[in-house]
């Protein structure tokens, strides 16, 4: 599919929208930079910005942009890796800022209606009154959107043992780019009613249609937390750990990874107290109430240990936890000492295989003479790789670029896939025929026309070209 | 989308697929006669039976059933309640029992790669040497399959902790009705990897492409389990203790609700030992460690007492587990004394609206003047109201249908849907235009289309008649 888009804004879609946004119409050039980019720092300026406030202006404005073939861009707050929220094609970005109200919250059927604008920080603490929380827990929760999570089909740290955004999601209502408004699911925990089209616009990168209306899946927040750091001798000796956590029956709250690069950074420029001879560390977490908690970290412990652990130690209360996450929190201005460009992805791979994955990138860090971080979360063999290098130097900047090429294909042969919550958007659009067959791309090609017939919504994103 | 479908079997479809099955090409009348029917009871034979034993037959087979435009049923072990799996517009049951391998069970992935034959009964046992399970428990268990509880996204009472089918597999292979083999996920328990196609083939009925392969996703098996059982004053109460049971951080690993006629069958007819008083009753079990499930009991206590609670029994090993039990194993025997025909639908309400659908249920039987009996998966609001008549008798058989009707409409309007776990097939088609919003519909229409272009795959079921 290539639709044959208009050069420009049409000034006739102009006219049209400018009264019915008002105020949340903007076309001023400075003010149109501000939505040009997201955190892959990828920038294109749209050629207008819509800030709805109702599902209805939404409908107009995709059925204005279908009529004259103007590409829409949905935007929450910009936070994504992957340039999926990049107007790459010009036409109207539309941002749902402005549609933030959590419309219920409905505890005794574990559910929030949210528009899809609100934050996930704020929805968090409107939750917190009730006892539960909204599993999604991306580093950038505090200032990403709920639409946004849903897009891109969002994790985090918890997802171990709570789920993804998909996992977390009862029923849409949507907008395609058919300019229709459909409902998707049901609010209820169980459903078998026809197929299921709300998993389905999870992770689609706004590339199928709007969401302008979520019912969300809560969870009821355990009283209490505690957490244990383990280092091991390498990495095989750590990811048969994590094998041994993940196989038995007390799933941890966050399972995290660190290798030996990422252990080194974290002591010799973060400061963490940390073994020198560590060649790996694992943050594990449980929650639970305050009974049982000891219980549960007792089984984790037994779980840590075995062959290659160096030290376990535990935290007793809320203060000793964040001393124990030192560590990971001084690893990432820690990254930015070694090189001013950083390549992070988040390819995912079965947790049996993360010896091999990490052996691989280390094996491909040698190779190329630039050094690779891996961290991340190991229970849902999900790790962020990090790909250290000078964007300012050519041979530099092209061996990051081929190794991060290797680095897919090493996932993929390992039984994995591109990405584990990040999303595809431009970043990994071209390495899709390497992860997903030409007979089940040609289906997602099939199933895009279908929702968005004209191909408006989001061009160029997370489907390669043909 | 209306396809003229041949009459009959095609001599040169017969030609072609005879050799390439052998004795797995049935044409003989009794034995077609074998897979003529599902649990519904109703039955339409089949023009020819295929049993693959490999994903070639498979693909082999809906090539050459959509050269010759001859309708294709896919079937598992036929134990579905919908008319799901009857061949109503005759042409080929394809069923898997002899596809039937357990291909691979990684324990440190949590992960079970099946064919799609395989008895859920079978794999639970096989996973048992592992201290795994494969979350999904419907009654038939022992005797349907993974491909049918997928196709159908069956669940059961462990669904309100550990999911549904639907929440439990990473990756699906599967021939498409187009005759193309796609690969939809990964073996890997986060993806954001394009569209997500595995999880729209579960609960699709075989509409839209036939499962080949399976990656399934497992969970450790808790060491112990405990039972409680509470009686209370009237379902309102009832229902507020489960609200009450499911906004404390402890979930139940399962939930089950008796309405005051099921309480006084197992009772009078059942020969359980409930107080005469008890206008509901509540199955509540826990799952955890010996440490640690003292705690998680005494917490579902807590969360079961409250106004109108009039009973709370537990058992302290699995012989009183199974006297608790007792009460809602008489029921379904009893139910037969009732009346000779049975009507059950699976439908599904918020949590919080159960009082309304046991209210309005209650309201209807008096109105249609036939006995309708409620009980099920309280934790996700998921009751089976069992309508119970003589089919024999033109006005009670008339009655109880209407009635049926209004059962939908009533679950309907409380924000619920059709179906939690039987699926739609052919009993619940017609009611789909009222459940699913035109736009929502058409969109289903247009991705049968995609996956299924000539409509031979199972033709008749899940959407309603254009």
């Amino acid at each position: 599919m290539r639709t044959e888009f208009a050069v420009g804004l049409p000034p006739a879609l102009h006219q049209e929208m400018a009264p019915l946004f008002g105020a949340g119409w903007l076309t001023d050039p400075g003010e149109r930079l501000a939505y040009a980019y997201d955190n892959s720092r990828r920038q294109s300026l749209p050629d207008a910005v819509a800030l709805p406030q109702s599902r209805e202006q939404v409908l107009a404005l995709v059925r204005a942009c279908r009529r004259h073939r103007v590409p829409l861009v949905a935007r929450g707050r910009g936070t994504n890796t992957t340039g999926a929220s990049v107007p790459i094609a010009g036409g109207v970005v539309i941002s749902f800022e402005r549609m933030n109200r959590i419309v219920e919250i409905r505890p005794g059927d574990r559910c929030a209606i949210v528009e899809p604008g609100v934050l996930n920080g704020d929805l968090q603490t409107a939750l917190k009154a009730h006892g539960l929380f909204w599993p999604p827990d991306p580093t950038s929760a505090a200032f990403s959107t709920v639409g946004g999570n849903l897009a891109c089909n969002a994790g985090g740290p918890r997802a171990v043992k709570y789920g993804a955004s998909r996992d977390n999601v009862l029923a849409l209502t949507a907008v395609t780019g058919a300019g229709e408004l459909i409902v998707c699911g049901t609010a209820t925990t169980k459903g078998s009613t026809g197929y299921d089209l709300h998993r389905l616009l999870v992770g689609s990168e706004g590339t199928l249609a709007l969401i302008v209306e979520a019912s969300l899946r809560l969870t009821p927040t355990a009283p209490a937390r505690a957490a244990l750091r383990a280092t091991y001798r390498d990495v095989s000796t750590a990811a048969h750990a994590v094998a041994r956590l993940m196989a038995q029956p007390v799933t941890p709250s966050m399972l995290e990874f660190m290798d030996g690069d990422a252990v080194r950074l974290a002591r010799d420029v973060g400061g963490a107290d940390l073994p020198h001879e560590a060649g790996a560390l694992l943050m594990i977490e449980a929650d639970g109430d305050a009974q049982t908690l000891p219980f549960a970290i007792q089984a984790l412990k037994r779980a840590a240990s075995g062959d290659g652990l160096l030290s376990l130690d535990d935290a007793a209360d809320e203060a000793a936890r964040e001393k124990l996450w030192a560590a990971r929190k001084a690893l990432s201005p820690s990254l930015r000492t070694l090189a001013p460009g950083k390549i992070n992805e988040d390819v995912v791979v079965p947790v049996s295989r993360i010896p091999e994955l990490v052996d691989g990138v280390q094996a491909l860090s040698r190779a190329v003479a630039l050094p690779i971080v891996c961290f991340g979360h190991a229970g849902n063999g999900n790790l962020h790789v990090n790909l250290l290098y000078d964007p300012a130097d050519a041979s530099q900047n092209e061996r990051a670029h081929a190794a991060m090429g290797h680095v897919f294909e090493l996932a993929l042969s390992l039984g994995g896939t591109l990405s584990g919550e990040h999303g595809i958007g431009l970043a990994k659009r071209d390495f899709m025929p390497q992860a997903v067959g030409a007979q089940t791309l040609a289906v997602m090609r099939q199933l895009k026309t279908v929702f968005d017939p004209d191909g408006i919504l989001n061009p160029g994103k997370l489907l390669p070209d043909e």
